[in-house]
């Protein structure tokens, strides 16, 4: 059991007779720790990784610890046995945990260093042994890949086991995801599973789970209180809502983006309200946005993507070479543009766009201000590229609207077909009431 | 001078003797309210628009409106013609402000209903006389473009006359600017003006001047009070901070970005705090960074750009073809991706980089998260990129990097020279050191 606490921390436990997940007590100077001793994958030998009251993990150098005291033994490994007892007994689940991989399920590869998505969501679940008194839970591992490496393809299966575990029973689903391109997937399942029976909930962490400071717990427990109590069918990602744990946010599936590199508190809701709030150690649900998509009675599966789609980050000095190459010289059936402010390009680009729309390829305007609707009645340029065929996308993002258009293509043949399901709010990713508090912003008054 | 004002508009105010400038009270129901009349563009010939003490242009139809009253003649011509003396007595300017368009400067179209740049500096400056109260200005029109069509060349245009302007003894430059690409531009000026005389200060319009509501007048006149008092040589951008017009905020012209495509305070500070707040009213600058470039003694020019550079959004489902497209057929020099999370793209694409990077293509890292830094040193995919030559460009904004490669690629040809220049700290487009606050959301607490 010990295995991975090697060399001198090892001995300690051994003569102890202390085992991981047994809840221990540390003596360290003036401090007094308590807390379930954790596995280490840790490069250094000499360091404890303990699980707190509060859902943090930290790590402790055996250095100067003048005590360490056992103080009752093994209490996650007694619940899990009683949770297969109870799998055994042939209960069924109510939550269904589907783990695809990233830093919430992942472990530090020892030759590199380097953080790779290893754990199974069971692990996760025996060191979280609050998940079985909030629902019953089932975990499966589809596949394990860090989510920068996610594709269309791998969208498809998500949905496929999603359908599938709302077909078993399930009345919750919570999908353990790497963070980095989790607002796409969450994008694709929102316009593949439509008339959801419950909640399909998104859950990633921002600190690998063996690390000192890792979020996932929490955000798992979170996430599993979601899939729990939600009063909605929609697909959403559960996430940090600040940086001190106090809560989590739950935010719409195509309203959501990646707005930090590294906090914890990462995901924004834009252009639109999260949908509620989730007190983690109440385990309860808060909603903050009455306007959801009520539970359906069967959830539907259509998920299919044509990726002959590109997304342009419209910038001033775009060299011409660089688009007609990709219009006219590969597969292209369509583009996002990311254009500035209301939704504009130069407007040397007009005549090109004229020409590909006339082609029969889509091209579609979004903001990359990111906040805010395109408008391109206003200014000269815009008009000219409603002329030229370009489409305006009110207020959705720019991947959204490009996995949408993925989406779509896959669906649709006729231009003016694609046109028209490109502006209609199919699952949400468009709010046509904006309000004043959807911007956040710092205040120097 | 009533042109603008037809049918029952100008007959009323024919009939008063009441010009555009005079300061007049108009009685409407039980509101009274006192202003300057300005020209109407308005395609209503039954609205005046007077310009409010606070700031404010306001529309008022003719219809119901119990008294007209002047109360002052044409305040702003005596001062323009007071102005004019000055400028015959051979008093040099001490702000100078150069005018290329955008909706500061802009008016409705009449045939299209759309806005177009029309309005010179100089009629601004008629309708702001307080400006001259600040500081003795001289406006220049270099160009009348929307900032959508703003180019590398016209950055070169600017970069020049801001340049000639401090060679003529301004103390300060005030840059009129659509707000589509104009932290694109100040950017570019960043790169290419360095040791600076003085602050170059660029400045925008949510809303076009002729317009009810307009912001024109209160960031012109916080850009020359910035212009004016700021202890810096840097290039910075000065636009509203909030929506009730009480102040503005400076940011620095390398760390900023619109972020709504159309609040009045859509431009933040990005992975930086803001420079100064302006109090327009009091006509105070109040630094809220101590961190700045001071002023030097001679500016220098060096303003060019290569624009083989192209900014790559990533996002999963990214075929091959269209990347390789561009990486193999076109004149590239240089790509700017715009990553996920911590710096990734899938790692399908570690051997078309490798392959790149080897060619002598540059390839820089940024997040599309915009917000935090990448580390490409954390996960397994980033150190294949990084192993493949793409170059982590630490907390740059995507827009920031690439107008810079465009910059460095017209100065150096060796890769390992352009990525010396690339990671290397020039104008504060690198923020070493990040604080907690630099962040902003919502508290749902």
């Amino acid at each position: 059991m010990q295995e991975n606490y090697k060399a001198k921390a090892y001995d300690i436990l051994k003569n102890l007779n202390i085992e991981e997940g047994d809840l221990i007590e540390i003596k360290k100077g003036d401090l007094r720790i308590r807390g379930i001793l954790l596995p280490s994958y840790s490069k250094d030998e000499r360091i404890f990784v303990i699980k707190l009251d509060n859902g943090y993990n930290i790590g402790i150098s055996i250095d100067n610890i003048s005590e360490i005291k056992l103080i009752t033994k093994n209490s996650s490994k007694a619940q899990e046995s009683e949770r297969k007892e109870v799998s055994r007994n042939g209960a069924k689940s109510e939550i269904k945990i589907i783990s695809t991989g990233g830093t919430i399920v992942s472990k530090v590869e020892y030759e590199t260093g380097a953080v790779r998505p290893a754990l199974t969501t069971e692990e996760i679940v025996q060191f979280l042994p609050e998940i079985n008194e909030i629902a019953k839970v089932d975990a499966e591992v589809l596949f394990s890949i860090l989510s920068e490496n996610m594709k269309p393809e791998y969208w498809v299966k998500i949905a496929e086991s999603v359908k599938k575990a709302f077909d078993e029973g399930n009345t919750g689903v919570v999908i353990a995801h790497g963070t980095d391109t989790m607002a796409y997937t969450a994008s694709a399942l929102a316009f593949s599973l439509r008339s959801l029976q419950g909640p399909v909930v998104l859950v990633g962490s921002q600190r690998s789970s063996d690390r000192p400071s890792s979020d996932s717990a929490i955000n798992l427990l979170s996430a599993v209180t979601t899939a729990k109590y939600a009063p909605f069918g929609e697909v959403v990602v559960n996430m940090h809502a600040d940086s001190s744990d106090t809560y989590a946010l739950v935010h719409r599936g195509v309203k959501v983006r990646k707005m930090h590199s590294s906090r914890r508190d990462a995901f924004q809701s834009v252009n639109d309200k999260p949908l509620a709030k989730v007190l983690w150690k109440e385990r309860k649900l808060v909603m903050l946005d009455k306007s959801y998509m009520s539970k359906k009675g069967e959830t539907t599966l259509d998920a299919k993507f044509d990726n002959r789609a590109f997304l342009l980050y419209y910038y001033p000095g775009l060299d011409r070479d660089f688009l007609e190459h990709i219009l006219t010289n590969t597969k292209i059936r369509g583009l996002i543009i990311a254009g500035t402010g209301l939704g504009h390009t130069s407007s040397d680009y007009v005549e090109l766009f004229r020409k590909a729309t006339k082609d029969g390829i889509f091209i579609g305007m979004t903001t990359q201000c990111l906040f805010g609707r395109v408008n391109m009645n206003v200014y000269t340029t815009g008009r000219q590229l409603l002329d030229a065929g370009v489409t305006p996308l009110e207020d959705m993002l720019p991947e959204v609207a490009l996995v949408k258009l993925m989406w779509v293509l896959a669906h649709e043949q006729d231009l003016e077909k694609i046109r028209s399901l490109m502006i209609s709010n199919l699952v949400g990713e468009i709010n046509p009431r904006h309000t004043l508090d959807l911007f956040p912003r710092w205040s120097y008054e």
